[in-house]
């Protein structure tokens, strides 16, 4: 289901000071441009996960993994691309539209099951999750009534429960 | 709503090797610890935006945001804690859940609106988004069934249409 050379890297570490100027420093001297990065807490308020998003040589990426598992501060680091995945990113768009356009924004809105989280008088703010697909048909189709603003949190990824 | 010293910052950037690197270190440098961090695409390829929450000091964090803005890959930085704006995050949970504990889970999952993304024999994963109150709320819930693994993107947040 990946593009040929997108990788969704998972990074557990150690929640201190300079981590993660540290690791995203690594992926840029490596030559890799992150597509997306989200860092968050985990149940362990000591330890959070870094889920990263980049597209890249295999065998350099590999070689990348390894030296980033030598790092004191990082507990874990897998390739998910290696296995079997759910990926999720949220966005939020806000789009010009007035009373006309407010139904027809809904409409769009709830065939992907997209949930309303702001409107103004001249515009509608939508909350939208998914993978990368559906991500992309819901911006392409929102892109009709003129994107005032985006913001999306970047792919978010955890292993399935079936190996 | 916000905790009194938490901040949550929007930075558009260019989208250049090592500017999330430089970013992120320049926070670590002034002794802010990062909460979460988000970065994702905009509408323009070129542009990425930058979601940073901190706990700080106020005035400290006023002068970074200045330094911040000096950079040339800096395009606009925002403290949103200044204005009104929609704040979200999104998580997945995978929980220790076998057949008997499903319709429980399930329970509890329509309440704070999730949705079910994965199953297996012995565990079910799910998607959960909201303000930070809520995703708190819904991981409490979560707690009793055992959590295997948890994944959160950061906070994304969104100015609202009414200043």
């Amino acid at each position: 289901m990946q593009p040929e050379n997108k990788h969704t890297i998972s990074v557990l570490v150690s929640n201190h000071f300079g981590v993660l100027a540290k690791v995203s420093g690594m992926f840029s001297a490596r030559g890799f441009n992150i597509n997306s990065l989200c860092v968050g807490e985990t149940e362990n308020p000591e330890v959070s996960r870094m889920t990263v998003v980049v597209r890249g040589d295999h065998s350099v990426l590999a070689q990348l993994i390894q030296q980033l598992n030598k790092l004191v501060d990082v507990i874990e680091i897998q390739d998910l691309t290696q296995e079997s995945f759910v990926e999720r990113e949220l966005v939020m768009i806000k789009v010009n539209a007035g009373q006309e356009q407010r139904g027809a924004v809904i409409e769009v809105a709830s065939i992907f099951r997209a949930k309303i989280v702001d409107v103004g008088q001249h515009c509608m703010t939508i909350e939208v999750t998914g993978a990368e697909g559906k991500i992309r048909a819901c911006i392409d189709m929102m892109r009709a009534f003129g994107i005032a603003e985006l913001v999306r949190s970047g792919e978010i990824a955890i292993s399935r429960a079936a190996k």
